[in-house]
Formats: structure tokens, sequence, C-alpha cells
């Protein structure tokens, strides 16, 4: 089985050839720009989907379908492009134009790019073989895949998922979404740098304060200096941690997923931020005296996550 | 197509011969206590099912399944009632057990009530049709009952669907879980009583005052009030309305369900409360600006829902 995956960003489009074990034959690149039009953004990746598959002297009759995830908002189903900030696409009739741009009969499939890193990691990844995946993007705001029963849940007009918008303190911190106290607003890897900077300024003398004055605020120097022992770093990363538990705790009591997958900047503290999560779930998560423990990992799909969860949406 | 449905309760458990369309053909209901030990509890079921069929001129082999809800924990796939606070039963295999006793080798499914209410719902009812459905039900706790992509959501073990614990308020109200800041505890009926109470203590010259003295503590009381234009009271259902409608628009962010269905004592207040949950939703809801407007309403199925949502776990 060869299927086509094709990661779409804000920069570039990442195309790849991908087999039924996850793994990518071939790869290809190109360009992409917030200017060009529906029309030619669609020309693009059919010109992308030939190209790739000319280095891999196939035809599209070799290709069992195509998987694109879009940063941006899906109707999975309908095969719509809502909206994407970073392209210039709005309500466009995506899956239908590109499938006659392409004369392609089998299957196209569109999701947006969170969908697709959750897919990669339940198939192939660090949840492999799990059912009920909860997976935490943890970036500039906060994103969520969510697959309960093997299945992704998107909602209806596939307008759910939206996980960094739930309030984890009602009347709290504005979010950009126009509500106030939003996880993301208090668990994303920008709230994290707003507590960093927050706590250096109440508390200039501080290893922290020396730190970030020298390097550069980042999600990464208070980690550092809370395992140097600074104690301004330890409550930053403390309560951070709290933050982060209590919203990941709730989507524990909706979908009591078997495993927790921590993706995005934040995730590269590894077991800074997997041990005090995993603690927090362990002791708050409803019903953990007679349920299965809730494991947290961090996701392990790297780089090409993107082109393998596109791909495995015509997996599903 | 016939099916027994089986809704069972702390005092009793009533079933119900239920075709294809969701219609009870018979009906018969027996006695539970807390003290039946579980043996004799899957007796008592086997009899009220030969019974049931014996006033139905029926025997098992015209039977196509049969679905019984507990008020409690349950683990779905496994057939297991994992505990129900008022009934003596933990750790049952419940549905090994019960075709055992019955010789019955055709389906038997178990799940909670929560589950069975929104499924006998979205089958019959106020969501007939619907693919995405949140229910809530607005009682001592709150309850949900989650429909996406046309199946219910359970989670692992059939642990999750806990919705009344996700919180609202991080650290704010204690609730009965161990938990502080539960939707549970700023949205049940229990917290619109404990809301009205403070309310009366608050302001002992209100008509809301007068009233509760009269005529005692209910959930009814301040939107009675609040008609006639009391002041304490319209503050008392205008607080309530938004813990309620901020946790509902938690789950529509995640599901984005076609139709939110409430259930539950509070429910009974019809649009008083649909009405000002609807204008919270479509404005508060992510993405409203783009995806279709979710409806709020009233479940329709009344007492027999328990029976027939029972039933429609044969019919998934």
């Amino acid at each position: 089985m060869k299927i086509i995956g094709i990661d779409i960003g804000g920069m570039s489009a990442k195309a790849g050839i991908v087999n039924e074990n996850g793994e990518i034959l071939y790869k290809r690149t190109v360009v992409t720009e917030k200017e060009t039009s529906s029309g030619v953004f669609i020309s693009d990746m059919a010109h992308l989907t030939f190209d790739l598959l000319a280095d891999a002297g196939l035809t599209l009759n070799d290709i069992d379908g195509i998987g694109l995830g879009f940063p941006g908002s899906i109707n999975d189903e309908k095969g719509i492009v809502r909206y994407c900030c970073n392209l210039n696409l709005r309500n466009v009739e995506f899956v239908k134009l590109f499938k006659s741009s392409l004369n392609f009969k089998k299957p196209v499939m569109i999701s947006n790019d969170a969908n697709c890193a959750v897919l990669a990691e339940a198939k192939f990844g660090a949840a492999k073989g799990a059912k009920d995946v909860v997976m935490f993007t943890l970036g500039t705001g906060i994103g969520t895949g969510i697959i309960s029963g093997g299945r992704l849940i998107t909602g209806n007009a596939s307008a759910g998922s939206e996980g960094g918008h739930t309030t984890l303190i009602m009347g709290g911190k504005q979010c950009g979404c126009g509500r106030k106290g939003c996880f993301e607003a208090y668990a994303s890897a920008t709230a994290l740098l707003n507590q960093t900077k927050e706590a250096v300024e109440k508390n200039p003398d501080s290893l922290l304060a020396e730190k970030v004055n020298a390097e550069g605020l980042s999600g990464k120097v208070p980690f550092d200096c809370a395992m140097l022992g600074d104690r301004t770093a330890l409550e930053v990363v403390r309560n951070y941690t709290k933050y982060l538990g209590e919203g990941v705790v709730n989507f524990c009591n909706i979908f009591y997923p078997e495993i927790v997958l921590l993706g995005g900047g934040v995730s590269n503290q590894g077991d800074n931020i997997v041990r005090p999560l995993q603690r927090y779930i362990d002791l708050n998560v409803y019903g953990r005296e007679y349920n299965p423990k809730i494991k947290v990992a961090v996701a392990a799909m790297g780089n090409d996550a993107g082109i393998i969860g596109a791909a495995a949406l015509c997996l599903q």
C-alpha cells in the first residue's frame, strides 16, 4: 500500500510517499506563500504530487490515497478548507478541486494538523495501538488531537477539538479567542513565557532573572534554573505544571485515554514535564481508584509526523 | 425487531420490550434493594425478564438483544458493573452471569444511565437523527452523555464522560469528587440551591427570601421570582446561567455538537433556561462565525427514556 501524505504549513508543504507501516519512501518539499490564490495553491499541490511520483518512478495508479494536513480549520467530511491563517484559503472545496486537477479517483482526505499529529502517534508513534489518546501541542497556543474509541473526535462540521479554548479559570486571563480564562492562556508555551517574564520582574535578583537577561526569554530557562534549585524558577515550573495538570485532567475525565501525549516546544523538557504531569493525573483523575492508570509520554514522531499523519487519514 | 431494555435504579428496575421505532410494547417494574447480593440481583433481573416475556406472550427466542442501564460506573466493553452507589454491586461480571442465568446467546449490552439517556434522545427523542450530541443532566450532580460522530464517548474501560468533573474555576468551590472548582459545583441543581440559599441569607427582604421561607428551597423558586422581576432572584438566575453556559461552551468547543440537551430537575424550567443558554453559546462558542449554530433543547423522552435508552444500546 502506498499513500501520499502532504503536511502543509505557512512556509512550506512537505510531501511523502508512505507505506502501511508508516515509513516514508520518498519525500519532497515546496514553498508555500500567503499571497498565493487558492487556484494556484491547488495547482502547486498537484505539481508537488506529480514531482514526488516522478522522483519515485511511480504514477498515480500506484497510489491508494492522498491525505493532506492543514494549519487551520477544515471540514473533514465535506473536504472543505474553511480557513487557514497563514494561507490564502477561505471556504475552498479543496478535495473536489484537487481530485479533479489530478484526475484522481481514489480517496483524498483532509484534516487539520493537530488531528494528523495524533493519528500519526496512535498508528506508528508513542501511542501505537492505543484506541483512546489525547495529544496536547503546547506551542503558541494549545492544540488538541483526540482519538476516542479508535476514532478522531472532530465534531459537527469538524468544528470541534478546540481543547485549548476550554476554561480553566472562568473570568480569568484574557485569551486570544475573546473568552477569558482558557486553558491555552495558562498552559501554552506562550503562557509559560509570560509567567517567566512576570516572575523575573518580581524577582530581579533570582538566578532565573540572571539567565533570562543573559540568554533571553525561553520556555527552557525556567526548567534549567529549577534544576539548579532556583526558588523563583521552581515556583514558575510548579505553577505552570499545575495549570497544565488541571487542564489535562479535565480531558482525562471526559475521554479517559490510555495515554496522554505532549507535543510542541514545552514537550522538549521531556521527563521534567512528563513526571510532574504524571503525578498530577495519578492524584487527580476521577475514578482513579477503580480504573486503569493513564500514561503520560512525549510525542515520538518528530518532523515527519505531519506527512505520516496526513497519510494516516487514508488508513483510518 | 424486539429488544428488552431494563432501566435499573436504586429503588426499582423498569423493564420494557422495545421495537426498532423506540416504542415500548410491554412494561414491567420490580423493586431493587441496596442489601440484595449480586447473585440475587442477577436472578431478580432474570425473573423480571421472564415475567415481562410472559406478559407479552413471548419467549427469549423472540428477543434480539437485551440492554441494561445502571446508575453507576460500568465497563461497557467488558460487561462489568464496576460499582453502583445504591446497589450492592462491585466488579460484577454482569453480562456473562446474566447471559448464563437466562441461557441467552444474543447480545446483552450494559452502560450507565447517562449514556442510555443520550442514546434514547439521539435515536428517538429531542436529538433524533443527530450524530453529535452532548446531554447534561442537571440534578444532584451533573451527568454528561456524549455522542460524537454517531458513537457514545465512553473512554478506556468506559471510565470517561465524567463531564461534571471538569474545572470551571481552578481552586474554586470544593466538589464532592475531592477536586476544587468542578462544573458540577457551580451548575448542578444542588449548586443552584446553594446559590439561592446564599442569596436569601444576604437579601432577607427580597421576594426570593419571602418565597423560600414560605414554600421551601427549590430550583424552581429563583426562576419564578426572577419572572416577577425580583432583583435578588434575577441575580441568582443570571449567575447560574453564566456558570452553566461557560461549562456547556467548553463541551461545545471540544465536541461541537449539533445539539445540546438539558435533562434533570433544572431542565423543567424549559425556555427560561434554554433561551439564555442558547444566547450564551451563540456568543461564546469558538469559531461561531464560520460554523453551524448549535441548538439547545430540553430532553424529550421523559420517564421511559431509561428503558428505551437501555434498549438502544443494542441498536448502536
